[in-house]
């Protein structure tokens, strides 16, 4: 089974309880279960979430040859982090970028993404159900 | 069951022979017969493809009540058309942007969307799968 | 008595029934209706829409000497075609640019027009009132 | 009857003597005077013009609720004047903004307006008769 | 005792009564009497407000040796204004800018100031009483 | 002999009676006879002309292997079409973009185009005679 | 009482030994003592400084319930951090920005802010004093 | 004789006073005295000194066929008044712009004009000698 | 018969040598001969090839009357000399811009011409046949 | 007496036959004796003309201590040389930027100088004159 | 002995094993070995290296008095971060910003350093080497 | 002995005599003959300097064979010239860029360079000792 690395940025903690308006009323554990359930069978999913950006970096640096391919919704590190899209080159494991909302019908620096041009792929505006799509899509690209 | 209609933009005819590095070599038909296996029980689908931009805007017009969500690829016309902006607006029924190609990875006019900030979500990169991912997507969206 | 032609472009079938908040609930015939019953003796009017760039050009050509001045609504295409300001300079006829709505007070890529600086002059925010406003000014600047 | 304020900004006390190939020939007494000619059974109609930019705004400001529209060419203030923005949104009053050339046709600067987007609509390149337009247009978007 | 002037641009006469939602209800009395009550004890007032920008250059340049520090709110005059600055620079005497509102949460060409870099410091989004923060910041910048 | 297709988009079906100041007197007809002369006996040429986006498209696929190279004239197309360019990538032949008048010397959005980094070549300026030029420097590239 | 946050972010904790002709020569410490001396009796205050975004954002969201209102002078992640704003909107309780040096009259990069437009309110340019300015302005804005 | 205006705007009448490091020690009086010592032979002088937009322009439309050349330091209006540009074209009389300083050796926002484009031609950085240039300029320019 | 100059810019006399993958392996000398060989008989060419700026501009000042049309090929100095835009202008003689290759495949700065908007026409793409089609292009624009 | 160095860069030979509907008709040389006639009893005065950047640089060094002011026209190389920038920054002598035309009428790419900031004054649209007026300004600032 | 510190950034603890083609098969270990072999005998080095903005931030304020000059290669966080500009201001001791690959040649977003300005000197490109030419420099500039 | 070229553009020649605070006080002289000290032994050294563009370009093409790798430090043309860059490309030999001063310390225009982006790496900053440096970098990198 191929180890898919679930990785979430900064505030994504929160989900559910922040701004439920824009992010949904949905935990990040909830996220995680329901992936588990979905794709258990198919992958050997990880997950990890940190608010700091160097702790994001040592994470995926961490990940080493233990994953395969990476879901990441980096959070607002999407729109300013050069280091985390230096790091997911480091690794050289296909990766798929998701975001809960629809950045482009936000506040127009949530247009940019430091990380999309290097993603395999990239899904925004379907809520918690967008992980799943990222861990499905993903999983095809690496022939999994 | 949930009408969604899925409506491809120019040159998408072409799918499986055009550019096969970049979109592939799955055909539209293929996709839309994998669209039909997947979701053919759980919506009704229809499918339209045009190389007119007022073509599209026809269409689109012409699905009035008879669909409750729509998956658009608007191909080159996604950086382009107003027009089909404001033909998706005047639908007012949810919609769906998908791209075969992780657009973010191409040529710098490809990133921007006339679309992305009314659409529901957007999908790129999956190729055919993309299509998949954006109809569970829109299902969600709509409650179906 | 002149002969002025009244075009209007993208989605303005609709009127009426499209986004009504923003572009009103008169139809787009009720619009005609009434610039017969205020211009019918002063000017003989000709109605075209069409929701193609193409054919809005192809109609444009056609006028040929049966049109002394045009106004025209080009919808969507007034922001992004250049095909129809060629198409308008070829006519070398003048024309008014109209808009149901403030184009000003809405996204900025309304804000810009391909045809605004060969008009003889633009309206806009006045709803239906404005074809009527454009044409009394049309039939001045071509001394009807 | 509804009390429509048409108010000048800079400049255009000098209308039918400056640039007549841009401007006309028509003095802005004779305007003045087509509008009450025109719209003096509907409307009751005050003038007002001052090349400052502070007696513009005092003027508005002492409309108080004796104005229920206006109908302003700020002239050159138009393209710089924040304040005259301001002193129409204090004021609460619906306004028209009308201009005698196409701004559009001329210098990239007289491109952009500061008021466009809080009017109720814009009118511009039909000279005099555009003063009359404005007027129309304004009475019925009060609902005069 | 200090003596400080308290200079306010245009429309800031119509404090309490104009846009209440952004500028709020009291009145340019009322704050002034607040800096009295407040600050009588500690240095001199005087107040001015003008809604020309010629006469907020001549009130600045009249007061000569008769101010030691100024708190000036320009109003719309902030965004466009070079010869208030210059006039500012002129004085000679340290000032502070304050405006009622958050300017940073509205529109783009509130969020520069020909003023801000020629300032002791910027307040801003506290209404009345950001004048009495203003004056006191400025009390201590002049060790007074 | 080498199958060269010389397609033609908006407007220019008016050739010699559209602003002939720019354009000139020579219709596309004649062109096309000046070219059969000149190349009939080095290449097939065919023609197309069309003033619909769409049609320009499906032209460009409905060429398949019936052309081995193209000359297009995509008129105001060139600036705002990127399905003309992704067609022309699809059809994976050599092309070469004309223009009659001198492109540089006219409007700023007429300087760039969404052809010219993919095409063999670019030539304007030169009115009828171009599509001379375009076709040798054509049969050329491709070795014929 | 309610209870109040100040948060420092990078570098604030050399204050009074960095660059001190830009930020003087008070220390962080003195600084909270005069906050303590002058709000104590109205407010409970909280302080925290830290050199890590991300340990910025686990202090804001580890408040919950426990601040009332913050004041935060971010330092150099003001001008780069989403991922500050993000949190700070996610804590859902209002805070002043307050700036030691008068960012404006620096580098442009300190021009703009990440956190401004959500701001109650902005102060820059009053050294340590801006703290007690922030912090009535906040007590205010709260209506403590 | 020819009779030529000299115009001075804001902060002009200072002179000698303000900011002496960038505009010098002489006042405008002596300035004015030694055009009159240098071209009272060749021309006749008139002096207007205006903080005021609107005064300016006051003053430029009532020279009327009083002056058949102008001499103008439009101080800080210079970079942000079309009404002055306008006041001038109006004028339809030959003028030459001055500054005391260099205006390009100093902030961005005083290197550009709004009259320059429309003037004789431009003179700056030369201090007082700088009227004495422009009125010899401009004699020569209107063949005095 | 007419005159014809033909003028290469810096590291053109390279051709052959220089990155033959993108100049190709065909010297400026030969070049020059398939030009007199192709067009001896209707023209009389003369050549001329400097690395200097300034001694392109004394070669093109020196044709005088001696040239009455020119073949120019810039090279780098294309995108950065006004001078040597100067020196055509004052020769006042119909010249052609040729290039190599496609500039509008290459660099960004390689897409800007200080020459495009006064020549005849632009060709470029077409390696050494350019320069042949430069000169019929030429020849025809002069009449000869 | 003062030495002062006039030099004149590319295209500057030509004056007087040169494009005279912008340039005039007066030559260099006889702009350098209308000069030696005014100014040969107050400074010592050299010319220099050259079409060559690096001519002008080598010109400008052998300056040394010869030159104690210098008025120069760079002609095209105002816009596009930082190298003669350098030179007369590393000559340490006064310099004064003239222009025959009004460079602020033309081409926008002519409204920036490369030299005008370390310049004493620019003098710009008086022709043959403006020499003078540029040697009057150096004498000056230089306290001949 | 002067005393040196090292200090690098995200991801270069990865060198050697991260996109070799990019940054080489160098340890950092090995970089920091033939730092201690060429330097060793004339100045003491301290090494550094964390993928945590506040985490160099904290380090750097750290280093005090133990540090009499730096070379940082600050990584990513070098095109990002105001917050190491501050610390290393903050720090007041001279650094040299040193990159393994060319930065100029990589993506857009590394041509920008917000360190640069403030740096004695810049180096890139030459790969470990680079260390040791920064500290020779960075030796040179300190007088060791 | 591998082959070094060392090359300096414009104004270089004055190095120790221009602007000292900027470029130091060392002749150009004393650094070549610093290199040849240094790298005598390891490599065969020529020196080259010219103010004039085309002057530097004939020099690099006059390599030829006889250079295995340069340090050019193009003075002012690093920014502005094109041509050069071609020359270094044309010869096709390894490059180091260098420059005395850090450019990005200074104006800018400065801080871009036309060869960068070509070069193996570049130093700026170091002052003379600059080009040691640029020379040890140039022999690693081309294996020396």
């Amino acid at each position: 089974m191929k180890k898919i690395a679930v990785i979430n940025g900064p505030n994504l903690n929160l989900l559910g309880r922040r701004e439920p308006e824009i992010y949904g009323r949905v935990s990040l554990e909830a996220i995680q279960q329901a992936l588990e359930e979905r794709f258990g069978g198919r992958c050997s999913l990880t997950f990890f979430q940190s608010n700091s950006e160097g702790g994001l970096i040592d994470h995926i640096q961490g990940l080493g040859g233990r994953a395969e391919g990476l879901v990441i919704n980096a959070g607002a590190y999407t729109h300013t982090s050069v280091a985390i899209r230096d790091a997911l080159l480091a690794a050289a494991v296909p990766f798929v970028e998701v975001h809960l909302s629809n950045v482009f019908a936000r506040e127009g620096f949530r247009h940019s993404s430091t990380l999309s041009d290097k993603a395999v792929g990239v899904i925004c505006g379907f809520g918690p159900l967008g992980y799943e799509l990222a861990v499905e899509g993903l999983l095809e690209a690496i022939g999994a």
